[in-house]
């Protein structure tokens, strides 16, 4: 309940910024499916810093190796465990870190919870913890696309800059061939700019990821605690810096009348039923109806800043603090990625967890 | 996983719409705590149908027998069973729905994923199924009183009504006084005629509930998967028509910077630390950080219309409803005290839970 | 956890002996099941008090009311809540006891970790909360049905009275034909005896019950912590009284060589593979292998006996206890159906597990 | 629920015999507990082959690496990772068991299950996998001695060879002293010369190891399907080769009355209450009893022979099998150790658990 996610397919995770490594097990996945390390590397390589010029200048290769549930190029349906060793690490960076709180951290909360903290690098709280769920994300897809289930995010809003329309005016796809990773490239540059600016002036900025299931069966999810939007929720809100997640018209169809939303449902081409609209976000009563799903997950500016900021020790005395270190100053290229991760993971324990209804 | 929610304190419910009743069973409720039956009724009252003009016309006592875990007027620690009877049931209103997918209703999904469903009302997706969580709401309320943290919704928002400001703007206990459920009266009485507005027209409108924890403890939460937010999270989105959740500065702040939105912490009077803005929403990595937590809750326009529309049968029939029973125009009045009392049951899981990271 | 059992086939229960009943949650319960009612309550008379002269002459109907997750006689997917209301209590049997500990129950152990309890009849540490236990199992047996997966309990042992040779050299089904619940009448006859003796002397005594799953199909359990074996043996150990457990050879063969063990694999007649012999009991590295499953429960003489025991009350003054009620000398004829009912629910829950291996 | 054990204090576990190495993360770690890395390793090397003559010859180093969760030389609150890479592997001894099915053996049962298997000696299935036990029991016995809680296991049986007498009777210290680890000299040279001859004769043997638990405080475990018992028998039952398990008179006792078994309360010196007898083995009511908690496990006679065997392959030919490799004659002295480590998991979680009784 504390590091694992998922109840059928289940990441275990572990690892702190500057301690060994990342790692986790991964319990559940589906035995026989082949196992592309290519495809989970490059993964990797979508997450890890130094991708491009708008991102951190870390350098980390985050190589991923896998320890077990694999044999002869195929899973065994055994756990996958694996490890991702920290390269990178500048310590010494953080000593003087030591006794104090930096602003809307980790750090005062961990201190006061645990009585101890490994200060360096935000410790367990680094988002360098993210990369077990981008690895187990990518098994979960490796499963999906059997399936014919894929998961594309993307970069809907950094700042002020919106990608207008909806995702269906767009090829997803698209977002990969910038660094903002924005299916739109106008919108894509005009963002990138304003991350340069905010990053010279030692700042950050947040904005919205928008993902899409596509090819998601019906009746995934369960009914009361377990509704679909609720896992998904919950999976959203525990990537760090995620403020906020709604899904289908979410915050923004509030001024509409219920006779705007609903989805009529008619019948299809092929003697089945389905919905004129999409206005529910492709769930309906917690489950899925077949639709796309698409949600939008809100993420903060970024607490470390390249500039000053007053705070105070563990003991409570002020203290001007100058961050140094490499940081993003806008996350949301990077957590696309890691949306993508969360949700395949969901989909994927939904997907095995409705096997179960029936005999 | 399905029909229970949280990790120690851990509610499990049952029930429909149009059976025998809703219940559930309480585990790990703390032993020794006084039960005031009194206030758990009143919490009941709060959600039942009935209570204003504004809400559905139906009548239902919604009377809770508490079944067991429960010892001359204490605690026992032992599971607490706990039945609510139904009672204004109108089954034959429902007949003719045995075969029809009513829209942006849980009938087709729940039909896909069983191969059955009870039609009556909704079944198991009936809204009534939140009597559940009130009651359970109302036991981790009995114990949080115990440790001074107090747990306070309101409507926020009703279609494109907004209570203006913030929430330390109002005395949210004012809330109760008006069947809206918004501390600003004028407001409130804004948000009235619209929804009497809407219902005169046979249709109906979602809007916002907010939410504040006042006297939580730091260190509520677990860091990675377990984040107070993400349970939050997921608690929310778990309840019926509920569609976005986001807390502190949430969906709103992405225009602002990091220096705009970090918390500096300070020295507080008594010695401590404290911070001097809460824009973190009172959860720093996760956990909570002393402040008062606040978050918003996103619910649509209830799919069910007092007028006409069109929609198929399970054999993909054309079929043209019209929805008869008694239904609220706008859920958001009686959906105050459901997401008061998941708050209340994530903040007491949270609070027992972290009663085990020390020996 | 507490009052939990089982992953996707799930029972939550509650209820003390005192109180207003016995109930739970079953949760998982597959979809589509025909619900055989009387089959149900045939299982809870099995187990109730007042069936033969040999159990304890207390009265309960112990008549099950099934609240939910039921539709035109089928199962639905949802939650089924259950209750059965405690009828024939003599609180007032109890009222000297309320400061009193009787040895080798569960007062004292009770007492000091709730600071409270339910004095009247060991309250949740009653037997009667297996009730819960069948009614679960009987819907589990109900599944099981349908899969061709039969499960047998009998009385194998009764103090030094032990049915001679394997199970295989009875019909298990005769077991219901005696009072105690043994296949050979022969034996049942002394083991019939020897409990009235030992109830005329106001003493008790205790046994083994032997348990048969026939038609399991191979691959049911989990490798490591979910061996199928531990499953079963946290249920046992998990009923009231029962003291040991072990399956296919058991503490029985440790003066066994290996080569005197293990079970040569053979072809069978349709061209598969079987094994020559079965004394591993049907599971082999923590998976069933398709041949029977056999296992034993030690239920030891239970704690209440008819005569006088010196003990202490809560302030620790000596007391002399004479235990009134009505009890039974010797809980073997009337465990039968509990531990069935065990066996049931994890064969149920592994079956249903197992479907998540492959996509 | 597959690869994790424990509620609050969880391990999860990966690794074959033969991949890259053996693992796991240990969960709910308490914060702030010194890390004996010594006491750690000396736990491995208590568990790993080749340490006597008794034990198989393959020599493994088993060395440990801590990952994470511990910083400056205390735990952090952190999942601790670790890993443990194999070393002495000759794959190459078992090509030619790519396709048999070796008696009594997990290699039917997981091909079914699995569709695939890695077959090189027992993959998943083999006992190295206990070595992550080893692990997260010594993390959990590093929690408990600041509880002085202290668990011992012995060699109690070695096939008809047993240890007379109680637990009691012996220093159990000095187990450790011989490579049975019995804690009679005189018996463990007779269990040691049975081995040698079962061994020399490329048979196997099997027998019964005890294990105290003394210093546990009243009131741990779960009244219901948590009773201390029920996850000690879980845990036990989980350990390769485990066949039985039983506690306080267990099967022993089944010839006595009530009025034999029952624990009478008396008063205690410190004018608390204590019992005359400890014949419950610690726990009333699925409670600890503040009595020595004391229990049996039973294990088989190990599955691999160095003799011939005739078994099939996985087409069913008939095959006539020749185990190579390097075994052990008997899994008792080196079980000894994981009993231990699997007790005090389940002991420190209880004892976690415990805390969230009361507000």
């Amino acid at each position: 309940m504390r590091n694992s996610f998922g109840h059928i397919f289940r990441l275990t995770s572990f690892g702190e910024s500057h301690g060994a490594g990342i790692g986790g097990v991964i319990d559940g996945m589906p035995a026989g499916i082949e196992v592309d390390t290519d495809f989970i590397q490059a993964e990797l390589n979508r997450r890890r810093p130094g991708q491009s010029r708008l991102t951190t200048a870390r350098q980390e290769a985050d190589e991923v190796e896998l320890l077990s549930g694999i044999f002869e190029g195929r899973t065994t349906g055994q756990p996958i465990g694996f490890l991702v060793r920290n390269a990178d690490q500048r310590s010494s960076d953080y000593e003087e870190m030591r006794h104090v709180f930096r602003p809307s951290h980790a750090d005062f909360t961990y201190q006061t919870k645990y009585g101890l903290r490994d200060h360096r690098g935000g410790g367990r709280s680094s988002a360098r913890e993210t990369i077990s769920r981008v690895v187990a994300g990518a098994f979960a897809k490796l499963a999906l696309r059997q399936l014919d289930i894929t998961i594309v995010a993307y970069t809907q809003r950094v700042g002020d800059i919106l990608l207008p329309g909806t995702y269906e005016d767009y090829d997803l796809d698209l977002a990969e061939q910038n660094d903002v990773r924005c299916p739109d490239s106008a919108t894509a540059e005009r963002m990138a700019r304003l991350i340069s600016e905010v990053k010279a002036e030692g700042d950050t900025i947040g904005g919205v990821i928008g993902c899409v299931v596509r090819g998601c069966p019906t009746g995934l999810g369960e009914p009361c605690f377990g509704k679909l939007q609720a896992e998904l929720a919950h999976a959203m809100l525990s990537i760090n810096a995620a403020k906020g997640f709604d899904y289908g018209m979410g915050f923004d169809g509030l001024g509409q009348r219920g006779s705007e939303q609903n989805d009529l449902f008619i019948p299809d081409e092929d003697g089945g039923i389905t919905t004129r609209t999409n206005r529910s976000g492709g769930i309906q009563g917690g489950l899925s109806n077949g639709q796309d799903i698409y949600f939008r997950v809100a993420f903060k500016p970024v607490a470390t800043l390249l500039r000053e900021q007053s705070t105070v020790t563990d003991e409570g005395e002020p203290f001007l603090l100058k961050a140094r270190g490499r940081h993003d100053a806008c996350v949301l290229p990077r957590a696309v990625p890691v949306v993508e991760a969360m949700a395949a993971i969901v989909v994927l324990d939904q997907y095995l967890l409705n096997k179960t209804v029936h005999l």
